[in-house]
């Protein structure tokens, strides 16, 4: 009789073993930016990247290849993104659609100046990725909000709010999905919905933000909203980027996939700005993690499931008066904070009276101010530090 | 009695011994995009960088420093670059006027949207680095084209062309110096000259592009527009980067240096995704560059300096009639080829029948089709096979 030990992974001890001095060690915004507070407020993972990612960088080092970006290097990006789509998603893209931008949000400029109606509002599903409320305004553009609908079975689109809106005349959605900040993952009929909705008006695009695509936590699964039909293809504009799932945001690199022939038709000369505002090395690095970074990706997802179980304890053990859907993907979680009838914005509360920053959810879109987004992408005793102190901070509030 | 031998740099002799097979495995865009060519099209330098970049790029991958740019890293580039400013051009900045952006023309882009009269036009000395002709387009403006003077004595500016296009209205003058395609370094003489022009107009800015700055040869010096009276300072919004000195144009990173309060005051508002659009790898690339670069930098200004004496003498034996002026400062050629009297482009005209690849003189302005822009940093045995090549080309044309 033999006794099976339970098969542990060797990245999870080590992250687990990371502790907050190694973090302020390497100086991320993230445990930087706030000094005196334990870091929760950006998008950003605390578990370094794939080695093979590493190992292009050091590729890059030996070749000096730090210069403007090559065409076989943008053709080994296509292929890896395609090759990467198809594996993980059973997508089929056409190479020659992938367009290299240097982050999502250059992806959403492009779409409004170039591929919608002049003028026309934009519709903005909440709450929201902050920078989806600042940059349409920024380009002249109006944001029609409407708000996600949420009940026990957590949050999802509202396609007669977003019918709605269209009907008055907005050019384009922006759908998040999996959600930032709700850690949602839509469901085919939930984007079917969004689609036939779309349909029904003319010449409308959807700026899909994928972005969090490679971090979806079991047993939710990404279906990417191009996939869904030859409609939903013609509507998408999709962007996404290895920057959240292999902690990349700082190389400027990411992904724009033109699934309709004519948005694909104009970028030769729309695009040809933000193709070049794309990082060389970043280029090296997306192709590298893409292709050879998958058993690492497995490693981090299995983590981050077990910190979301981990999350999902915590939340129930020290913040249980809040609102809380445990997140289907991202690591990304989003605190209903409005029981605790704070006469300040919650995140400020948590800032000085727990030391952890978290994102104020005003900034995601009217009627969140008593909401948090929370980044949960920490080592475990990191995460249970941080949520303690805000369960402390909420039980010295009731007292 | 000792023999004291000539003091050889170990760097000059290590790039005299890069052959065209080491660049093509380094496969840089110049050296790969068109691969039946010698690569001189495009303004990248073929000597590799700094060891302190690499050294900097080293602790990125010890520290996964890939994430968002943090505050301290846009703190320590703004000091950098301050101390470099001042060591090597004795110019003061104050450093919260310096601002990180991806690349020179984004701080362009910056300064039509944000800082010129809605809708004026822009004036754009030729020949010009060519996205100068595209970008106002791209951005709704006009362009007003004044074109160099030209004399024994080289190219300058046209200052009654330029107070001519602004009593037209235009808000904008490009300044490139050291000036991209010709080599020229500007005189103080000439840009007080522009300066005293440029006041005469309310309100008009200068877009100084000083990418080149730190690759001015002897005896040229480099003089900083926005130095030469608290004038030019309100007039200036000025460019620059290590990634020409220091062949980083990959890594997404230039500074912006906003020496008019009220262009200062705005960027807090409009800058917010130019700044974000700059790669944290670069900023760290850079700050190594400004402040451990200076011995490499010092080798390098050495070579391209004789490389420039090779190329006086080259151009003089196999390519005499041909248009040239000794440049001043880049690494760039401008070769007039009118004499040559062909029926196509000379780049076309060289590529097919040299086999090398420079920049059609067309794409820098209107009157400039008989031109070719020559990058001619490039190991010097490379460089003489080059101008050999071109110079067979000519006979075989003249014959």
């Amino acid at each position: 009789m033999t006794a099976v030990a339970p098969r542990i992974d060797p990245l999870h001890q080590a992250w687990d073993a990371i502790d907050e001095a190694e973090l302020r060690r390497r100086h991320s915004l993230k445990w930087s930016d706030v000094p005196e507070a334990m870091g929760a407020f950006i998008a950003e993972a605390d578990f370094g990247t794939a080695p093979a990612v590493d190992a292009a960088m050091r590729d890059v080092i030996d070749r000096a290849g730090y210069g403007y970006l090559p065409q076989w290097l943008l053709a080994e990006l296509r292929e890896a993104y395609t090759d990467f789509a198809r594996e993980r998603y059973g997508q089929s893209i056409a190479p020659e659609r992938v367009q290299i931008i240097p982050d999502v949000l250059a992806g959403l400029e492009h779409a409004i100046n170039y591929l919608t109606r002049p003028g026309s509002p934009v519709v903005v599903p909440t709450p929201a990725y902050m920078p989806f409320l600042e940059i349409p305004v920024r380009l002249g553009r109006e944001i029609i909000e409407v708000p996600m609908l949420h009940d026990d079975a957590g949050w999802r689109l509202d396609p007669v709010g977003i019918d709605a809106a269209l009907e008055a005349g907005a050019g384009l959605v922006i759908l998040c999905n999996p959600h930032n900040p709700t850690g949602h993952v839509a469901s085919r009929a939930e984007l079917e919905e969004l689609s036939t909705v779309v349909e029904k008006h003319e010449g409308v695009r959807v700026f899909v933000d994928e972005i969090h695509a490679p971090v979806v936590l079991g047993p939710a699964r990404h279906l990417s909203y191009a996939t869904l039909s030859p409609a939903a293809a013609r509507q998408a504009v999709t962007a996404t980027s290895t920057s959240k799932a292999f902690a990349l945001p700082g190389l400027k690199c990411a992904q724009l996939i033109l699934s309709n022939d004519d948005d694909l038709a104009g970028w030769a000369q729309d695009g040809v700005r933000a193709g070049k505002l794309a990082s060389t090395v970043g280029a090296a690095a997306n192709v590298a993690a893409y292709r050879e970074g998958g058993a690492w990706l497995a490693s981090l997802l299995g983590y981050l499931e077990s910190l979301r179980t981990e999350l999902d304890a915590l939340v129930e053990q020290h913040l249980a008066c809040l609102g809380y859907d445990s997140p289907e993907g991202t690591y990304i979680a989003w605190l209903d904070c409005s029981s605790l009838h704070l006469n300040e914005s919650p995140a400020a509360f948590f800032l000085r009276e727990a030391g952890v920053a978290v994102s104020d959810g005003a900034a995601c879109g009217a009627g969140f101010a008593a909401h948090v987004r929370l980044v949960f992408a920490t080592p475990r005793p990191v995460l249970r530090s941080m949520i303690e102190r805000m369960g402390e901070a909420v039980r010295r509030h009731q007292a």
